[in-house]
């Protein structure tokens, strides 16, 4: 065990350890919103905490299901322009009436991996788990009480079954919840069957990486935007006259399939990280989350219909790091916390990206996008001097 | 223009404002170790910062052609074992003797979409930038002092010609270099040619997105990372068998193979993540820098021979967010500091995330995985009480 | 209308008429084993037949719940080496005791697309198809006694519905037989619903097209193979040790990885098209049916244990062209003819496939595969003197 | 050796043996238009002839750099509709003035796997063949005059490097030639490092596989193909509004995106695999060559915008199966017999894709798709009686 474990809960001990041992002062870190004691299930080793800058863009119009309303949303982010795109796409969204947001689906996979001595074996074994169904979702259930197994999807390779255990979850975001709840299951089948060895996760599921799978089936909230831009909103709010927006995304989208793309969006990656981080979300789920669609087509005379589908969201609004002082206000800003708020987040969320997809696209398609990094390089610079 | 953009630069304004018509408080966030006017750059529509717990694990011993020596490494994040997975990954690799780490390219590019009339118009266009490479470049270094353009890729599809322009970089992350010394070449070869409309991304370097194109050219950093790791060290420090740890990594690889999985690796995302928030990096890079591969095989005996390659480290150790209060002490506690120690950021990096994997691995082998996550989900609860 | 569509079905006058417009005279292809009038339904502006040389490798030993024997595979090619090449795995597998083959799916899906005028209107639709699943199954088998529709499996995207229709077949190959319900589906239900446009096939199910879907569910047959290979048969039948046979498919692995392979194989493809060609069965299924894993690991003290999946062999041994004359011989020698045969013929596909990959594995390993490529060219240039 | 190899060269004798095994005669395939000693390095254990109707579709109008006129295709399949649909879109493009077609590309490549001791070793190694570029092309050169080594791509991962060795080649096919001309540089390469072993290939430049790195680079011929369709023969050769036909599109574009397709076409394989068998291609070559794109954008008041990349022909005048009597012929129909008529064929060969690609877009958008399926059934069926 190193020094740094054994230094126990005190953060300062822990900084007085790693100024001397390293010559490196931690002193601004030392500043943190929270106690050690608040956050020892959310992190080992604490020294403090690091302060990201967090600004607000909005409000956003979203017409869903869970989230009626206009919402101001918090970025947490140092990469100049992120927030001004993303208020530039909610300006529009908002002055077109709003974003219809619906939750398409909403489950958490986790897939063991069972090893057994032979294809045979495995064939048996997975007629066994879809015999013991019911009896499994009964084993899933005494370890959870929001938690519930709705389907097991097997495929066999050898003498291994990878078998896809997929949950509804509540408002957590349910990893841990899936994680218990799955290692209940394959103990108890192990128990009963010829199966002697399992491995609880295979990187099948592909949680936090990328993966042809995350286009398949939801993980997470699956959530679809739709609405239409008409023509006099682009000009006026998005600076670009529909049919050059059109034939940007024309070559943006041939881009996408050129390159291999998983999904179809311009920067979705950017407002996640920027949400995830200001509201105390599991940020590595970026990568999966940024697996998803945006696309547009003319409609009317001279307008827009924007369609979105982000099946990959993967967000809590209790649980993790949602309780923590700058992450709850965070939420709290949204109207978005505690149970039974998670897809409303969700639809926040997706309308979010869909703006900011909205508005670099204009910036790519009218020339501005070039204008704001070079004008924020030189504020940079200014900056510097 | 919205009401969020009209408050200027004054953070308490524009919280007062959100209180005012959210019925919201934003306390928390008040308290920033920056002041407004140095994060201008930064972000835009400032109201304070995000406090993200900051844990450090080490120390791990890197091999490497930039960073000898062992360093303690900072993570941001709110998940609970993420720091002391790492932690476990880092004890092993030091008992080993260390990661060896090189630098195996280092390039980032960035691809306008050219828009011409006809695939004939294409063709000649594609021949015109190879023929005049030596122009592009000068035209290319009359905006940057760092950046070089060192080659140019063309993709004709139609009337479009996709031109993949690579830069080698200095220290800073580049792509605000990138941008604007294309948006430089752009205007140049427009005003020469037939070609009147280019735009500046066109989805195609697949920039935060996840796309097969990352695993076949250098975006950022391209490091590659090995050591052998004896059966000793394999079993009193990760807990497992050295046979059962290679048993685990092929239920693994079959997995991210047949999950169509781009790259193959547990949770480098993780972190990713975790480093890139504590040390003012582009945290929605975590999705290209995702694509990596890591495996492992039987060497000697009993040993383990580890292997790695992460293709996309998109990294900066000066500008974005590097020199804010605490991303700068994070940045320090590496000495990795200013100019000339990207490359040594990206090694240290990079084992670290190898680490990370080794000991998910070894969690998920021997079961120790599961018990961390329900401890914590004991302490989680504990907490809530 | 041209020409060569008016000129009936007589095929002499259709060669008379090139060989008048184009100079070039149809002398070989006149020979042809079947009449114009058994082809009417297997091609349009008929010429007469290619030639292609047949050559039958064999016999496997296949152990399947369907193929329990002893095979001699038929293969229609013109690349020297490749029947040897199936030979060598053969005659490995044979003395092994066979390969254990299963079925473990078989279906094959259509994915219409219907266009609405929103999100909403696309949920409600969804919400209808499935509300009307039991009288969908009844449209669908008002257009067939063979297949049955199993289930519907929807992604909406805007205003856009994609519907995977999945559906068990009989033993046809089953396009026409999905084209066809499908198609009674989609009038069904825009008869009733809000929807007023479908189009049948949209590119989601994939068919004859290499994508990600066909890694995840059944298209046509998913068969998986496995048996132990003993060392002393690796090397006496091989002419490799089982270690560097393991040496070469880890790097094999490693380099389909890095390549963003669609499966894990090294040249199912061959023998797909050889034994596609002789047996009568849709040539362009190859794509898909290439996608498949095979892999091979250590066992026992120097054994081999080989394990295989392929997901996607869309085969038929009725309908099609498996009632020509030469077509319908090569089946009659797997004793594949009519009714109930496709999945023996699946099973016997599948092991040949195995064989083939095991033999250039193992030719790769021990340089014998350069060997037979540069006799193979001298060959060659011996004929063409 | 299996009783089948040592039958020796006569086919008749093997079939004797067949039939006497199995109890089942060969006759239909007896009848071969070639005799066995010409094709002795076309194929091993010779049976006979696989007879596959043929047909020919035209003529289509190419405008290409090699291919300047009219063309009457020929197709073998058993697959009905197939060559009617071809026809269809050969109409209009020839109504429309024709294709313009046009070369972007020409190589091969293949990559050998060196096995090293690290990782050090490996890029020591790339070093030192990057050093001797001039005397790996000298090597290569002698074994081949028609081939030559224009660049070497490495990928180092761990103690293996993977070398793309890219190769100019001339008529012919070529991959037996880069076969050749590789061996020979590994063998070079190993006796002058430390390298002690090395795999010919290694499924990294994914020959007959489906994978990523074909969107990437020319893998044999990489054509362009574009033209204007005007509305009217949109309407009266394929039978469909222009404004439909984009409709259409547009879906088959986001059903290809959600599946995860590598490339962007409804079934360029059916095409390729009905052509490549008639012309004595290597038919496993589909594949990859069946990774391509073909989009459609409205131009002018009505017309259409048609453009496509083929990047993956892999395509022969010379060798392997294109001197074969009914093959022979078949490239005599296109003028494309001997050296120096590749790219002619590899033209003609792309505009019949895309013609075909056109018809059934047509066809699915206005519903003719399923009536030519019906029918078709119905005369299966009537032949069946």
């Amino acid at each position: 065990m190193s020094a740094l474990q054994i230094l126990g809960t005190n953060p300062s001990t822990r900084r007085a350890w790693l100024a001397h041992n390293t010559g490196h002062a931690l002193d601004a870190v030392a500043d943190a919103a929270f106690a050690p004691e608040d956050v020892r299930s959310n992190i080992e080793n604490l020294v403090g905490a690091a302060h990201v800058p967090l600004g607000v863009a909005g409000p956003i119009r979203v017409n869903g299901e869970h989230a009626h309303g206009s919402y101001c949303v918090p970025f947490a982010t140092t990469e100049g322009t992120l927030v001004s795109t993303y208020q530039y796409g909610m300006w529009a969204i908002t002055e077109a009436g709003g974003a219809n947001a619906y939750i398409l689906g909403d489950s958490l996979d986790i897939t063991p991996c069972f090893v057994l001595d032979s294809a045979r074996q495995s064939i048996s074994f997975v007629q066994w788990l879809h015999d013991h169904l019911d009896e499994l979702r009964e084993v899933a259930s005494e370890t959870t009480a929001h938690g519930y197994l709705t389907e097991i999807h097997t495929h066999v390779l050898g003498r291994r079954v990878f078998a896809r255990l997929v949950f509804s979850t509540g408002d957590a975001m349910g990893m841990n919840m899936v994680n218990i709840a799955a290692d209940q299951i394959c103990r108890y089948a192990t128990e009963r069957t010829a199966c002697e060895r399992y491995y609880l996760r295979c990187n099948y599921s592909s949680d936090k990486k990328p993966a042809a799978i995350s286009l398949f089936r939801p993980y997470g909230k699956e959530v679809a935007i739709d609405f239409t831009l008409p023509g006099n909103v682009v000009e006026t709010h998005l600076g670009v006259a529909p049919r050059d927006l059109l034939d940007f995304t024309a070559a943006g989208r041939l881009g996408a399939m050129q390159a291999g793309a998983l999904g179809m969006n311009a920067h979705f990656a950017n407002g996640l990280a920027a949400i995830f981080i200001a509201c105390g979300q599991d940020v590595a789920q970026v990568v999966n989350a940024s697996i998803g669609f945006i696309d547009l087509e003319p409609a009317g005379d001279n307008d827009l219909y924007v369609f979105a589908r982000l099946p990959n969201l993967v967000v809590a609004t209790v649980g993790g790091g949602t309780n923590l002082p700058t992450q709850s206000e965070c939420l709290a800003l949204l109207d978005c916390q505690g149970d039974g708020t998670a897809p409303k987040f969700a639809e926040i969320v997706a309308a979010t990206l869909v703006a900011g997809d909205l508005a670099i696209a204009a910036a790519l398609a009218n020339g501005r996008f070039i204008e704001a990094h070079r004008q924020n390089r030189d504020r940079n610079r200014a900056a510097a001097e």
